[in-house]
């Protein structure tokens, strides 16, 4: 399989960042072909803007009506915009590592959907859901917050559950381009791991991504 | 009355812009003091990092808890950050005056979430919600979608009703600070408006200003 990992963090050291490091290492020993947009080690811009494109429309300007005219102008986006799209375009399956921040991903990752998910190639006008233009990929999300699980409820302090907090990205995001989501990994109170803990999440990990990349029926709802 | 508006908009003669325009007119006309946070005017950079800080607490990076420690280092961050965090501290109500891109907002406003909403500052270990550091402001949050309103139904494409969608945004970040939430204004369908409808729509963004302004029982669940 292509697997194109795009990981959110500023801290090699951190939880996400070790989560990150094993997925890669275990898909590799598996035989995989894994790509990394290490978003923060590129120093990825994630402001959507007038300069994501090399030629404009000339019309009123409307973003995601310039990313269609991008895509039927051979992809005339910018570089940075353009070698994400590729390789997302190659892949078979997509690993988000992230944390949770504020109820949902941090900048520099909404800026990549923002930028990446464009008009024409990763959906289209009556191409949403099953018939996104990124149908047959696969998602895994994996995800740490620093609140515990308990705050993740209906009557807890977030009033939602975990599935309704990451139901914009997922749902509303990811499936919307018709892709399929996968179980995510998450660890809540991610801040208050001994390493007994540490290392069982880990393990838990790499057997998550042998189901994802193996078990054909490993699939959410989202 | 105090008020800071957060507008996170790349193109002036937008629905967003106008709508922003028109609020801070009949503020103004109302005698209000409006201070503008123009995000993509003034470059406000939205990726967390290190260079958030003008001093750091030595240990493992970790950005909140850098947070908490800068906070009481004498708000020892870096001037942007500072400045917007002064902004808010001065605000009785804030408005926010966004696109809806991918079930949330752009990252350019993800980004002024994750920075300016530090810890020590807007909430603190226990000081969440009822007890957050900024309770006593309200917010006002407005925003256009270029879904149609029937994407918003938990039959609907989003599966999810607007109240849902938002939640991470209204309960699960600005309500999290403390802050009153009053009902969003919002614009759904927003590229597809006749001249009429577009100037109903400010009408009724004027009425919804004033409201918001005058009456104390304006307040939302979120």
């Amino acid at each position: 399989m292509n697997i194109l990992v795009v990981y959110a963090h500023h801290e090699p050291k951190s939880l996400v960042g070790s989560l990150k490091n094993l997925g890669i290492s275990k898909l590799q020993e598996m035989g995989h072909q894994v790509v990394e947009s290490d978003l923060y080690g590129i120093g990825f811009h994630p402001v959507a803007n007038v300069y994501d494109f090399q030629t404009l429309s000339g019309g009123h300007f409307n973003y995601m009506l310039e990313q269609k005219y991008a895509t039927e102008n051979s992809w005339s986006y910018s570089p940075d915009v353009l070698e994400q799209m590729q390789r997302l375009q190659a892949a078979d399956l997509v690993i988000f590592y992230t944390p949770i921040w504020w109820s949902s991903v941090p900048a520099i990752l909404k800026g990549w959907f923002d930028r990446v998910l464009t008009m024409g190639f990763a959906w289209d006008s009556g191409k949403i859901y099953e018939d996104g233009l990124l149908r047959g990929k696969k998602v895994l999300f994996v995800g740490t917050a620093a609140s515990p699980e308990e705050f993740y409820q209906p009557l807890g302090k977030y009033r939602a559950t975990l599935r309704q907090v990451l139901h914009p990205i997922l749902h509303g995001t990811l499936a919307f381009c018709g892709m399929d989501i996968l179980d995510p990994f998450f660890v809540f109170s991610s801040m208050n791991k001994t390493p007994e803990e540490y290392s069982a999440i880990l393990d838990s990990h790499a057997q998550a991504i042998e189901l994802a990349v193996n078990n054909p029926h490993y699939l959410s709802k989202f």
